[in-house]
């Protein structure tokens, strides 16, 4: 099951705050507020605010038409025929790991003017979402009264994986049990896949990521942060008769629009302890990481072009998640929202507590949740730290230590991540032919090793596994010199040589890997057994208590599972007067001659060049009021005919505190014109077929 | 003598607020803070923090090229031919005043191509600070052990008015003594008057004033807000040889730049008490009076053009102040600053209290102000509504009955305002030929005598010696309907008759003037016997505290007299994200076209025709941190080698705390940039002479 949990937060959330991404709530009686699931769509809101009644094939048809990019990020099919549309910085991974020192798409972008010269990425797999099944009476008939929690934990996981299990046998598509409104429900979601995906064009990151760190997370904005990919089955391009069509008008002012993504994650429905944890514990010690990691990467990008293109993406990745985590961790410390979100837990649990048989059932989960975050927090270090952390090469070797160990266990009786229903995804990713640059690992490596010293002591069982009396610097250049773990025939033959072959290998990640399983395997069982087991129930309890008491009147929380939200294109105020509905080809002119040309403000050559040649009144970018998060980057925003009117690739400044809570008074989605795409790519590009395929002529 | 005190602060405020400006301090050692005379400028932090020292000459060039437009902005000399600059928005009142229903000067624009076609203004005054002369001893030398306040206030007064009346007669020269640093200083400032004053160029006001409301005090900003006019003497243009050489390449990032100009005023120096009155007392009322006559004047202006026309002026003027109050409420009502404040207050009385000399001579003065604040707030609402008030029409009708009265005694005994050295300013303002519009009178005079009903109840004095059992709407018909006031003639026939003439005049508004006199000269009286004497001996000995404690390290709040200021070309942190040190006609386009050319984002025609015949990149407005506020509109930005570089107009959003405290972390004066000024004036206006002459060429 995908459930997120905060154990895995640290990972999870790079993934999403790559696609930038957030928005928050609040307001009255129904703002343009919620991630919807498809099967509980605001349809009561909609035709009270909007006059609008989505039909059932129109729900299909974008449902289908909308793309998961499993890297963390949506998009959508953009043609009949396997056109698939995202972020560029979605796309940041792929383009990086096709591109070498000789040819760098990342920075000069990359278009193929037939479908031959389309490029395969490695690793980069793409879902669908088929179909959605109530299993709540399933999952939740396997608990008994009178187990322990840890006995609920095990029998709830086994049911959950007996369950994909089934699913994937039966129908072979993608089957995944997610748990939604935080237990409250659990749902089957069965997926098709695709894994030969191509790369078709993006633009200049320059141009795509205009403004940079800077402007990211803000508006007015000025870029034009699309990628476009073609899936293929049995090489040849996949036959997608569900697609958007494209509206080449674009979203306008006031208009009604749908956005249709994979928000990653959000702490809407949390309990106050736990976000007070979040901001007196887990936000501090993130931003510390994150920072401290961000300073090895620029050391490293600072030796010379080539080591700035390899850190590149990882860059990127690690300031959106700063700016991110800044703007969530100030809305945690902003007193009014914490009031907000303690007012409505007051009046919940006072609702609660009014009746005696909903006290009996649910009103004890508040406080088992707070004494759990209390015992998680007396390890928050050991969860954190007793990990191989940083270089994703030095990562796989626990990963592959406890996959040969996990699959000869019986499915239900596995680790999460390691179910039959996740394999052939996992596989996929850990069997990736990409690029690996062995010294920007080793630096990475030996800082967190050096970071898991400082944070742990040196008398951890943990560090004293992994230095046995050595620096962080000598075990981690000793091993990045003499590992094979670089190369993905080395990590098959891992895989498929399974327990024996890991015994066997004298390579030193996997040596090291092997000697750290079990301690990494005891902090995972100690956090499942007795926090995540604890907060699953009592996370059930208030879910099933929403319900009592409120209905389902609400959304669950994110889940990077496909969602539907709704809004207005629109404009707010800001800076003491008023930020456009969208911005025009003329205000990046603007900010590059205003910046002077200076970096991250300077334009790329071919904008200077073309600047006469196309009209700067274009829009760009856009506002909607369309509640989203980190992981809809690349999502489709849709107009009411469901045609693409636009590309949602951030949110604003006011937006970061999402995580939280919803406001429509200035947080605002920010998404790419689909008039300013076409403009680019027939007169910047010279791209004109790629834009007569979209706007199907 | 000038200085301002709160009993005038409505109508002050409303003339300096029409030049926006504003800027605010803090910071550690001397950041770019102050608005310094030109007897002390800031040579230390120049020399500390910049590395430059002004020459004598320097200061002299700047000061003898700076001009004060009297209703209330700055400007400077640009050429040796009287050629003078300031903000369109200084000049708006003259341009209105010449146009004609026929002739809309303010909606398209003025350019004289000839000295022929230059149009004289009709009651413009301009002034030119020729020396300054510091007459401390001698005002404060009549001053008498044992005097009560009140006879200590009138031989001050008396005083001041014997010291400009021989000034006068003995120079010619306009002669103010003004109060500096709460008294602790009195300097007779003598300036050169210029009275023929022609108008030269004025672009559309929707250019001028580019964003109207919404982007006003705010940045980025793409406003062309200019004008010129040109001094004449005797009929020809004035020979103006201190004039600010044109630099065309303008400021550019990081230039050390000055601001030579006219804040009006600022409470930097006021007690916490004052402080809080007008957070609790004045603000309030104030935003609910411009409140009330803002809707008056929209009212007025959609009857239908040219009512909207004759209400461009003041709606302008009333939104912009109403805009800037709200900032300035929102820092007073801002904890963090009132507690900075506050400890500058208390640090400062504890080290006057630290020493028996200091506390007997100083330390009485805060209870005293406290105690005639308290005194203040029970009649407030008689200061402010028991007068004519709103039409400028009725109330010149309580000045020339004041006039008449007050000429006849000896200088020292008259109210302020009515001294021999002010008569000539006073006759020129009450003798303007400019056109009056009744009906708009009319509709002013209705509103403010209801509002005064209102205030000040049926059973007021006032109230009922106005009203007589009539409802205001009555009276104010009948006497705008039956007065001549309207007429420059009429009201010169009543100065040069004096008493009698007044007496005998059966002019309404004239009788009803002459009614209301004793009312309005005794609440006048009771401010200046029971508050205002008390402040100014209390605020002296501040003054004087504040020397002895910290020797003159600071600079005066502001007295609409002449500082200089000086600080860096540099952008700063914005929503997020970085707002550039300056901005670029590509940005005007841009706004343009993302509100879809919405009012009051709408490019004016000319600008629509030329967008391809210009340079797009041109600088249009930037910002520096010198320390301004409103007053400063119109202000000359200087570099180094004392030429012009830019155009000051606005300060932005962070910046209207700036009456209170300065920080240069975000708080920014805005300006014109002289490349964008040529730019527009030769490619876009046709204007090649006249940026030929601001060229030198």
């Amino acid at each position: 099951m995908k459930t997120e949990s905060r154990y895995l937060r640290s990972q999870f959330v790079q993934a999403f705050a790559l696609c930038s991404l957030v928005l928050l709530p609040n307001a009255g009686a129904w703002a343009d507020e919620g991630m919807w699931t498809f099967d509980n769509p605001p349809t009561k809101q909609l035709r009270q605010r909007y006059n609008f009644t989505p039909t059932e094939e129109w729900l299909d048809h974008v449902r289908l038409s909308s793309v998961r990019f499993n890297d963390g990020g949506s998009g959508s099919f953009v043609s009949p025929h396997g056109l698939a549309l995202t972020n560029h910085h979605v796309a940041l991974g792929q383009l990086q790991k096709i591109s070498t020192p000789q040819k760098d798409y990342v920075k000069d972008g990359f278009y193929a003017r037939t479908q031959a010269e389309e490029v395969k990425c490695p690793d980069l797999e793409l879902n669908v979402l088929i179909s959605m099944e109530n299993v709540t009476a399933r999952v939740l008939g396997v608990l008994k009264p009178g187990m322990s929690d840890k006995e609920t934990n095990d029998a709830r996981k086994a049911e959950i994986a007996k369950i994909e299990k089934e699913s994937l046998d039966k129908t072979g598509l993608r089957s995944d049990v997610i748990s939604l409104y935080q237990g409250g429900e659990y749902w089957l979601y069965r997926y098709k896949k695709y894994t030969d995906v191509r790369m078709v064009f993006a633009p200049e990151q320059q141009i795509a990521f205009y403004g940079g760190d800077p402007d990211n997370f803000t508006y007015p904005r000025y870029d034009l942060d699309m990628a476009m990919f073609r899936v293929y089955e049995n090489d040849k391009p996949a036959d997608t008769s569900n697609y958007l069509r494209w509206d080449p008008q674009g979203a306008s002012d006031g208009d009604l629009v749908f956005v249709s993504g994979n928000p990653g994650s959000t702490e809407r429905l949390s309990t106050m302890v736990q976000l007070e944890d979040q901001r007196d514990c887990f936000y501090p010690l993130l931003l510390k990481m994150y920072r401290r990691r961000l300073g090895v990467l620029k050391q490293y990008a600072a030796l010379g072009p080539e080591q700035a293109r390899e850190a590149t993406r990882q860059i990127f990745g690690i300031e959106n998640s700063l700016k991110a985590f800044t703007g969530e961790y100030e809305g945690l410390q902003d007193k009014n929202l914490m009031a907000k979100r303690q007012k409505e837990e007051t009046e919940f649990r006072a609702r609660v507590d009014s009746n005696p048989e909903w006290k009996a059932a649910y009103g004890s989960a508040w406080d088992e949740i707070a004494k759990a975050e209390k015992l998680y927090m007396t390890r928050l270090k050991d969860t954190r730290f007793r990990s191989v952390r940083a270089s994703s090469m030095a990562a796989n070797a626990p990963t592959i230590v406890q996959y040969v160990a996990e699959v000869q266990k019986p499915d239900g009786q596995r680790l999460d991540g390691f179910h039959d229903s996740e394999l052939e995804s996992l596989r996929f990713r850990l069997l990736s032919p990409a690029p690996v640059y062995p010294k920007m690992e080793e630096a990475l490596l030996v800082d967190s090793l050096q970071e898991g010293l400082e944070e742990l002591g040196p008398n951890d069982v943990f560090i004293q596994t992994v230095l046995n009396g050595r620096s962080p610097r000598e075990v981690a250049t000793e091993v990045t010199a003499h590992t094979k773990l670089g190369d993905a025939a080395f990590r098959k033959s891992l895989l498929e040589g399974g327990p024996a072959a890991v015994a066997a290998s004298t390579d030193p990640l996997v040596v090291l890997a092997v000697k750290i399983d079990p301690i990494m395997r005891e902090v995972r069982k100690w956090y499942e057994d007795n926090v995540q087991s604890v907060e699953t129930s009592a996370g059930e309890k208030i879910g099933k208590a929403r319900f009592t008491v409120y209905g389902k009147t609400t959304y669950p929380d994110a889940t990077f599972t496909l969602r539907l939200s709704y809004g207005t294109v629109k404009g707010y105020p800001m800076n003491g007067t008023k930020a456009p509905s969208h911005t025009t080809f003329y205000g990046l002119y603007d900010r590059a001659y205003s910046f002077d040309m200076k970096p991250p403000f300077q334009l790329p050559q071919r904008y200077v060049e073309s600047k006469n040649k196309f009209d700067l009144s274009t829009p760009l970018d856009f506002v909607n009021t369309c509640d989203i998060i980190g992981g809809n980057s690349g999502s489709p925003v849709i107009n009411r005919a469901g045609e693409l009117v636009g590309l949602i690739f951030d949110g604003n400044i006011e937006s970061l505190v999402g995580n939280y809570i919803y406001s429509e008074e200035s947080n605002r989605a920010v998404a790419v014109h689909t008039a300013g795409m076409t403009e680019a790519l027939r007169k910047v590009y010279d791209a004109g077929p790629l834009a007569d395929e979209l706007e199907g002529r």
